[in-house]
């Protein structure tokens, strides 16, 4: 595998565009595929069993594309199918729990940490698992947040709405005086703004989808695989047809998305 | 075909259970099989294309199943997919388009008629269509909802969100003095109250999932397929796992979901 091919990077839709764009700013000489499988979204709601058949068939679709590491851009799939993936495919395979847990353990002072994500990645307590791992001490206070993924998508990030089920969701968090809080999908950085203004200033926010550009870099470096450069190429591909991963995508990205090639998986 | 066959039903998930609920209680001769696509909801964001493809395995899974009909109990995937349906089954096939609109022109005595749905259904102009082929003299004034369906599901059927937003919907088609409001997706019967509550009591709301139950009598009746009775038996499927099935469903059905057995297309 040269190592110039690309990293394939796959999410349930947009939301691990969020993933790229910290991937091009800190490794802006790697190539990379994205695949959204927008037929399919959400994942956060589905059951384990069927995310992982999903994510395996993404990890496929990356891998015949000559992809030399996976990234699993999604917290519910990487929560239940990291370690299926790994046992499938021979390239280095990063979910975003691990980075995300990582920095949390890092950034937090007191121990209390709060994890919001989707039911499903809540449910499969992942964090709770990686976070208790690294830092036994920790006492970790999760919730699940259904609507912030439509609510992103929707690109309500500081409406009315929002703000009165953010303040819902994220006050018991507040009240177990959590000093750090994991944005555990990666849909939520879009409504970082907003939820910091709940949290206050006390608390910090830790948004795994920049946590794992880093852990990306020590993969590549210890698998001797970093791309020589010059910069990086990128190409996306979606399961559904583009018209809204376009329109979508862009706030994500932080970057228009001009050429989107659908896949039938 | 024996008229005691079952009349299969499909959705993208849960929310075609209002249509069962209407069923069971307009012809509760008929056996009904239900079909939830839960593997794949929502169908409302995704693209006609593959809205297509899953109500075609859907409907040949309920036909497989010994259906003497079928029923498509979800406004999008009726708005893009009903003309295929009919095309490759044999069994009589009804969408909730047709009675809507026409529930909707009988109510209406200005013909200012607004109809509210996923964008899917919107973006198709099927009730624009239906209602205007009805009722040439019809002004129409639509709007696409995405927030009511995860709202819906999660319960939040008064909740000052919920009601922040359907506010902001719904305001535009007030201002235009429409008399009757076609809720054209399944999961909004559950909003019904704080929908009325905000378009006020002149305006008539017309629910096609309950439209949808007087239709399929009709057509049965024209097939010569009426079930003879007694009491018809009903059975649930669903394609992920049925926990979430059975926890939402009972909202939307009226009554526990208690056996749901799970279907791979």
């Amino acid at each position: 595998m040269p190592s110039s091919a690309p990293i394939g990077i796959f999410d349930s839709g947009v939301g691990g565009l969020t993933v790229v764009r910290s991937m091009r700013h800190q490794l802006p000489k790697e190539s990379i595929l994205y695949l959204g499988d927008t037929a399919r979204v959400p994942y956060g709601t589905k059951s384990p069993q069927v995310v992982e058949r999903y994510a395996l068939k993404c990890a496929q679709f990356l891998c015949n594309q000559g992809a030399k590491a996976i990234i699993i851009a999604c917290n519910t799939a990487s929560a239940v199918a990291v370690e299926s993936v790994r046992a499938h495919f021979q390239v280095p395979v990063l979910g975003v729990i691990q980075p995300g847990a990582e920095a949390a353990c890092q950034q937090s002072a007191t121990g209390r940490i709060g994890v919001i994500g989707t039911q499903g990645t809540i449910e499969s307590g992942s964090y709770q698992k990686a976070i208790v791992a690294l830092r036994p001490d920790a006492t970790l206070f999760t919730k699940a947040c259904p609507l912030f993924v439509p609510l992103a998508e929707e690109g309500l990030h500081q409406h009315p709405a929002s703000r009165l089920l953010a303040e819902e969701y994220l006050r018991p968090l507040c009240e177990q005086q959590i000093d750090t809080l994991v944005l555990g999908c990666t849909h939520y950085p879009l409504l970082q703004a907003l939820i910091e203004d709940i949290v206050g200033p006390d608390v910090t926010v830790v948004d795994s989808a920049s946590s794992v550009a880093q852990a990306a870099q020590q993969m590549l470096q210890d698998a001797s695989m970093e791309s020589a450069g010059p910069t990086g190429s990128h190409r996306f591909f979606s399961t559904d047809t583009p018209t809204r991963f376009i329109q979508v995508g862009q706030a994500f990205l932080g970057d228009s998305v001009e050429q989107v090639e659908v896949v039938d998986l």
